[in-house]
């Protein structure tokens, strides 16, 4: 019987939970904590977990400590438990969060662990829903999901093996990068999405035709800026906390759309058509999953 | 028995066909015009249209002309009408176009059209399809959708209320707005989205790592860039058709963009966080159709 303690029973700790139990060749014993007694009285009632706790209860001779609670609130969390795991057995506990950047986690857990810092694996599991909280979680949220695991210098190769055993049982894709790697992949593909399609909703929406604007905004206006629906407080702190590597995609985008600019005003019609086109086959080939002719450096390793 | 002359047998052109003789309540002789003989075919084979011909032989007495090829395609296209429309009493004849840009177009009419400039009423449904050709016409295309109308100063109101007539028998709504506004309208919410997401996809495709940076690409990267799959031809020509309303959209993107830099750099949350959440409450209540708290200047009259 595995002891297990979920910080933070949302959308991803309950799915987590879930997961699991849906792996019928072990038994756990599922512990949730959480400041919104909501959640874990619903937590409760889903059987997402079997008990509810608090830190100094619930952490000595826990095999696993899964936070899932929102990237800002992580160093806190930190120092809040990293008394009770020194004090028993710290060997055995292995801890793991679910954040959206890595580089700065991993600092975080530096400063705030002290030596139980060699037993936290940073992790990012790219899975997600609109939707929110204990409702909306469930089992299959991970199965072939890729989970970026970011080890530090202090772990030890068994011990990232460890954290890749869980996700594993979850259903999910472990797969190893730097934390430097992951937050520049992300910056990249994620988080300066994220901020244009922000910035275009209000730039228009703070014109003095915004109205004429928006009514004739059709389905490429929607797609284009469907993530500009997502939560201000995560991006945000996403936008803050992976900062460095987001200046240098906006720096790298800016310049890119410096050039395009160039194209329209000299009327390179060829240029244009060419950029187009390259971008066209690139997004087709991606959708299609053929990534064989794309550019391969990058150190990405699937365990 | 009204005679309709569509040139350009595809997605659009077929479809205003198909839309009118939905209309019971009139009876229509459409001859059809295309460069491709197979168009003709299938649009025949459909009863799309009751006829092909050539410019010679279909202008004189038609009630109607719907140009609708592709918008390089319309001064010579224009150039090559005119002659037949000067010789058989040009005055009953109407002519629209269907483009995405309308200053150019009403720029090649005056040039190319002559005397018969004073019919040609610039016409942009806004209504489409990810598929193109007459396969994929359809009576309802235009069904409840606008149709945005750009009268030049040559036109007169009995004419642009005849251009309307003919898409309200579509079943469209018209709406008249200075070719002006259209072109600065449409380069806001649609142009500029599209170059874009050209430019993030080629940004990225270029890079050494693309292969990693795709395989984590998800499902907000997918649909911010969906209109990086648009025709380059056909954006090649609406950027270069409408040059300088994009150019001025894209010069406020990119100081929009760098103010938002900034807001990062200096780590300033609390404006980070009122952006998006601007951004967010403004999609939102577009998405809801509640544009009552929206600025409301700029020029739009339904007809």
């Amino acid at each position: 019987l595995k002891k297990i303690v979920i910080v933070g029973v949302g959308l991803i700790g309950g799915s987590f939970a879930l997961a699991l139990r849906a792996d019928t060749s072990q038994q756990f014993h599922i512990v949730g904590i959480d400041r919104d007694r909501d959640a874990l009285d619903a937590a409760e009632q889903r059987r997402v977990i079997d008990a509810r706790g608090d830190f100094a209860s619930a952490l000595p001779g826990a095999d696993l400590v899964l936070i899932a609670v929102p990237v800002r609130q992580l160093p806190t969390t930190f120092a809040a438990i990293a008394p009770h795991l020194a004090l028993h057995d710290s060997a055995t506990t292995l801890v793991m969060d679910v954040g959206s950047t890595k580089c700065d986690v991993l600092a975080a857990a530096t400063t705030h662990l002290g030596e139980h810092a060699s037993r936290f694996v940073a992790a990012h599991p790219i899975a997600g829903r609109e939707t929110s909280g204990v409702a909306a979680a469930e089992a299959g949220l991970f199965a072939g999901k890729n989970v970026i695991l970011a080890p530090s210098d202090a772990n030890t190769p068994a011990c990232v093996t460890e954290a890749a055993s869980w996700w594993k049982a979850c259903g999910a894709n472990p797969i190893v990068m730097s934390a430097a790697a992951h937050d520049a992949v992300f910056a990249a593909v994620s988080h300066l999405p994220h901020l244009l399609a922000f910035a275009l909703v209000d730039e228009l929406a703070a014109r003095d035709n915004a109205r004429q604007l928006f009514s004739f905004a059709a389905s490429g206006f929607r797609d284009f800026t469907r993530i500009a629906g997502s939560s201000p407080e995560m991006w945000r702190d996403i936008a803050l906390n992976n900062r460095d590597a987001l200046l240098a995609e906006l720096d790298a985008y800016a310049a890119k759309v410096a050039a395009l600019r160039q194209q329209v005003a000299s009327a390179d019609a060829e240029g244009l058509e060419a950029l187009m086109r390259r971008a066209r086959t690139a997004r087709a080939k991606w959708l299609a999953g053929d990534l064989d002719s794309f550019n391969s450096n990058g150190n990405t390793e699937a365990l």
